[in-house]
């Protein structure tokens, strides 16, 4: 274990005054390979830090602090009482993820600042600082006239240079997470969502978010003056921020912090400031690929409820069922199942029902016919918002789910921002937003309620992914910004240059289940099923190429992955749809190759337990050449690369389905160039050559 | 009187189905004139309003209600249980303002919905429709459950074209409500303070408000979906937004309403929904104009402070003393008499003392050398954001003015957003916004503590003007935009688009203390008086020409108006000061005669008691021709015009001082038409003739 990089500067001046808080302290502590420096200050009693990485100042002097509804605030007048250092270097594997080992390399330093009046009040402060970023988290020690209380400001602030690039979506606004990422100044008035991605001046790449979000409410950034950032925490309905018995720990607020845009794909800082696993063994969980009644909805050829023309029929599950057996899918999704649907669920999700099916679907028999063909179904549950009407359901509905052999729950908050419908204890509807704290609690609830069932979550409207999937790792994905649906019905579709931001901000989260791989990238513009099923503005269509569709199963990860189109439309591409086939969804190691954020991305991913690489580049509305460098690959050995790549004349817009695939030996220290279309891309697999021999 | 135009439409069919909110049903009430139908809903039970104005639907349905933190929401599942018709025509005077007389004709409708479940709560809403826009506020009253309270959500909206222009600061920023205005689509996220003014695409004009700001928190608007925005009230720094003992009455929200943008110069809307006064008489309070020590140190000829370079000495004021005497002006501003300047005050305001002055300043001496030429001091009380500190002194300190005659005293709260400091019963410091309900009560404690003094109250750094002026008639002016200070240290200074978007945004609300008539446009470029006393970056200057800073004392109306620049500056200019000198303050009417948002404005004002007419002109960056309809005068009587104008080759960037001076007879049913240079104006003096005569 290397010695620790902490160091105490001035902090004898402070306790030699009997801090007072005439003369400021600060202490500093730096990452592992002395890159990052972090220095914490009590100048003018303000609780402050700054960050500096290779001599860039990337966070100027910023506030730390809190304020409470029955205590005296933790913002001012206070004086660093004391620092403690430490340092770890430990490598963890993961059950299922991007990677399987996690390093976790760094130096903490913990700083307590005390009030200047000597009250029996503390802020204790815990910093780490990783070779890939920072995270610090408040620690407020119970004591007398501090027990249970509420925080109504955190004062935390980022300061970046005024002229900072910032990629961001509005928080507090009307609907959850799910908008087009906007570029702005620093010096632009903006709230934004975490994660939000920065760039310097001088090209450092910076993505500031928060880890372990576990009981509290979430973070959003607000400018307050050019190039300052104020923490903003969801409030609850009654104002409060967050409702605490002390002591309080906040989740951990991170910087992650690289030279170029492609390092922030390599990072797993939010992991690491995790807890470990706390519910044990999740090998009933398979990562892998599904089917599902779903896109199908969303393109009006069927409806949830059974009216005007049911989705979920046991013939139509057996479609879905028989095509994940016979291409080795493991799982089929199926919506609009259960009594509700036909009612106006809306913001009202009361009407649900999670254990009661409609007539013309038989969960059992269904789960039976799947699991005969090594399939699962995947199970939903729509609450429209209405949370608390869930909590008092979902034990039985998990139970039941669970005799089916359903091993994965997609859920869904289909509610307006500031619609969760809460029932307090007096039996008062409440509305709360989306990423509040009584959601902060609710989806853990849930989490662990699913586990003991031997269930995985995949929640769509989630609260935003701070990495709990390391201690909770039955949390296997979730939305949280605009997936493929709304290139059904937009208004807009998602353009091309949303996934390669999307890859650079909301996907620094977490795995999102994006549902990717749609192969009729016009499907508005087909004839009605009928004429009561009006489709979509036939201009609303998926802005991408064929080969940028393949792409996204690598550049977006997730454990499950859908293939989200129509059977028959894989069927008539049978062979882009080997890619798909082949591609795994559980990576024994990720690697970001290149990119700028909302340009273009190229991912390279290792199948866990294999040998066989698969990479994915995705551009926006430009055409560009890339040149993946396959320094990842095994020395000395050869590979066959299949190539799915934009035909000559591609473009999203005029001739998406022009696709070439053909095959090409490959070496490390070669370079693959290939062209990405206008709305284009390219994914490859890459597989030992003699795994290839005839 | 005439018949009350209120209809009740459906509200039988409500009322024959026992509430049970399956029908909905609707009411209206049109203003006086027809032209503004405002229509009342439950449609799916959630309480509603629409506006139309001449067949187009200004507000479309937008939704009505409140959530409280310890009772049942009244936003949904109500139902219209009664209304109530009413009609007034009046006209009151008011003891000083920009008219003498104010008619206030209205149809009122008092619309009750009630809980579906007839639970004994109701949501009283009191519309009013008067010609030029509509109001209406909440009436909750007391019941079992329903006694000490938080609002925790106004669910008010108010939804327009989502093409709509808009004119807008932010809110909940970092700085009160100085800032420059913006123009967005209504399609653009923002978080507006009110007054906030729109454009509709059929060139319908509207200024979203609130009247009689008394016990509540102040109404921003947020824009929750394009054409949707909705009440944000400024929450306390423990989280409620209002706190209240039932029953609950809300300020008045208001809609004013204009085809064009004149019209809404030409609104007394704001004042007529402000109860009468109730302080009595006021005639102590006599407007006028003042100079002061005061833009000197803007523009670092001298300090607040002793240190550098103190202003507020005996022998400085003295000289403003008898420069006011010598051109009739009634009051003399002196900042910086106090003690506490001289220490780290920014945003620590307990610093001050209210009633001890700096040894080289003798209030009672100069109070009395002023009262001996006919001038008043006016007083001045920078809290520094302090408030419960001021509250604790501010009785001495409005009795040492009273007992040295003065009558009109400047507060100041300069302290960042969120800064305001209260001391709460436990002695816990909390921090505020300036426009929450906490300073919503404590300026109307001042007021009512100064008007026991005899003292007028003129706050900086304010919360914003909701027309309280009539019921607390000593509340006589504020700041509460970007005034002319700006144009001293910026960055940067107001634009010249600043004043012609002002006149139809901030100036809505009420009186300005914009301080006017700066005559030395390039202060900056000056030397230093002192080494140590350094200027602003030179480039910051006026941007008007000398002819548009005349015009602003009609332009822009406070019934106190500064003469802001140094007397040197206007004695060398004696022909342009003329205007200063004869344009009076109080006035008999005021007529907006023509203007766009942030392009131009001509306003005309007539002398209150007088026969003379003044009229101002403004214009932005561009110059332009202007057509002064002089339909306001007198039928067959002469006037003599005397006009000051910029000149042929006037510009505010190149030639700010070619200004024109001139005479011309005028009468009505002619048009005087005056070009106004790029960031120009015009200034007119309009006399009988015969009081001309030598």
């Amino acid at each position: 274990m290397k010695p620790v990089a902490a160091a105490i500067v001035s902090l004898a001046a402070g306790i030699a005054l009997g801090l007072c808080a005439v003369a400021a302290a600060a202490v500093t502590v730096a990452s592992p390979n002395g890159d990052i420096v972090v220095t914490i200050s009590d100048e003018a009693g303000i609780p402050s830090y700054s960050v500096s990485f290779r001599d860039e100042q990337v966070i100027k002097s910023s506030r730390l602090g809190m304020r409470f509804k029955n205590a005296p605030g933790l913002d001012r007048g206070l004086a660093i009482a004391s620092s403690a250092a430490a340092s770890k270097d430990e490598t963890w594997e993961q059950p299922w993820g991007e990677r399987r080992f996690v390093r976790d390399h760094h130096n903490e330093l913990f700083v307590e600042f005390a009030a200047a009046d000597n009250a029996p009040r503390r802020l204790g402060v815990r910093f780490r600082a990783f070779n890939d970023g920072v995270g610090f988290r408040y620690e407020v020690p119970r004591a007398k006239n501090f027990k249970t209380d509420e925080v109504t400001n955190e004062m935390t602030e980022f300061v970046v240079d005024e002229s900072a690039r910032v990629w961001w979506i509005p928080a507090r606004y009307w609907n959850r997470y799910e908008y087009l990422y906007r570029e702005s100044s620093a010096s632009d008035e903006l709230t934004s969502h975490t994660p939000m991605t920065l760039k310097t001046p001088s090209g450092a790449h910076l993505s500031i978010h928060e880890a372990s979000l576990v009981d509290y409410s979430a973070m959003a950034l607000r400018q307050i003056r050019p190039g300052r950032f104020k923490a903003e925490l969801a409030p609850w309905s009654d104002g409060a921020l967050v409702k605490f018995d002390a002591p309080l720990v906040s989740p951990w607020r991170t910087i992650q912090i690289s030279p170029d845009a492609k390092g922030l794909l390599n990072s797993s800082l939010i992991l690491n400031l995790n807890e470990p696993n706390k519910i044990g063994d999740v090998s009933w969980f398979e990562p892998g690929k599904y089917v599902g009644v779903w896109w199908e909805m969303h393109i009006r050829d069927s409806s949830w409820g059974m009216k005007p023309l049911h989705g979920a029929t046991n013939e139509n599950v057996r479609r879905y069922i028989d095509f994940a057996a016979k291409y080795g899918f493991n799982g089929v999704l199926v919506e609009g199942w259960n009594l509700g649907w036909d009612d106006d669920w809306f913001g009202n999700g009361k009407v649900f029902d999670f254990t009661k099916s409609y007539p013309d679907f038989d969960l059992s028999a269904l789960a039976a016919y799947a699991r005969e063909k090594g399939v699962r179904l995947i199970g939903h549950h729509e609450t429209g918002g209405a949370a608390t009407h869930y909590e008092r359901q979902m034990d039985d509905a998990f139970k039941l789910y669970e005799q089916n052999g359903v091993h994965v729950v997609k859920t869904g908050y289909v509610a307006d921002g500031g619609g969760i419908q809460r029932i307090d204890e007096k039996g008062i509807e409440r509305f709360e937003w989306h990423d509040g704290q009584f959601m902060a609690r609710h989806h853990l609830e849930v989490v662990k309620a699913a586990a003991r069932h031997k269930i995985a979550i995949n929640p769509h409207e989630p609260i935003k992914d701070t990495g709990l999937r390391r201690t909770y790792p039955n949390w296997v994905a979730r939305e949280g910004a605009r997936g493929q649906e709304y290139n059904a019905w937009g208004p807009p579709p998602n353009p091309p240059e949303h996934e390669p931001t999307i890859a650079f901000t909301r996907m620094l989260a977490g795995p999102m289940d994006f549902t990717p791989g749609i192969f009729d990238l016009e499907p508005n513009k087909r004839a009605p099923v009928r004429e009561d099923m009006t489709r979509s503005d036939p201009k609303i269509r998926v802005e991408t190429t064929l080969a940028k569709q393949l792409a996204l199963y690598v550049v977006l990860y997730s454990p499950i992955q859908m293939a989200a189109d129509l059977p028959e439309n894989y069927e008539r591409r049978r062979d882009a749809f080997q890619f798909i086939v082949d591609v795994p969804t559980d990576w024994e190691e990720s690697v970001g190759l290149a990119g700028e954020i909302g340009d273009y991305v190229v991912m390279a991913r290792k199948r866990r337990g294999g040998d066989d690489w698969y990479v994915g580049a995705v551009s926006d509305e430009k055409s560009r050449d890339v040149a993946v460098d396959l320094a990842f690959l095994d020395e000395g050995k050869t590979y066959v690369a299949e190539i799915y790549r934009d035909g000559a004349k591609a473009d999203w817009k005029t001739n998406p389905y022009d696709l070439v695939i053909e095959k090409k030996k490959a070496r490390r220290g070669e370079a693959l160039r290939v062209r990405l279309a206008a709305g284009g891309g390219a994914a490859i697999r890459l597989t030992p050559a003699t795994e290839q021999a005839p």
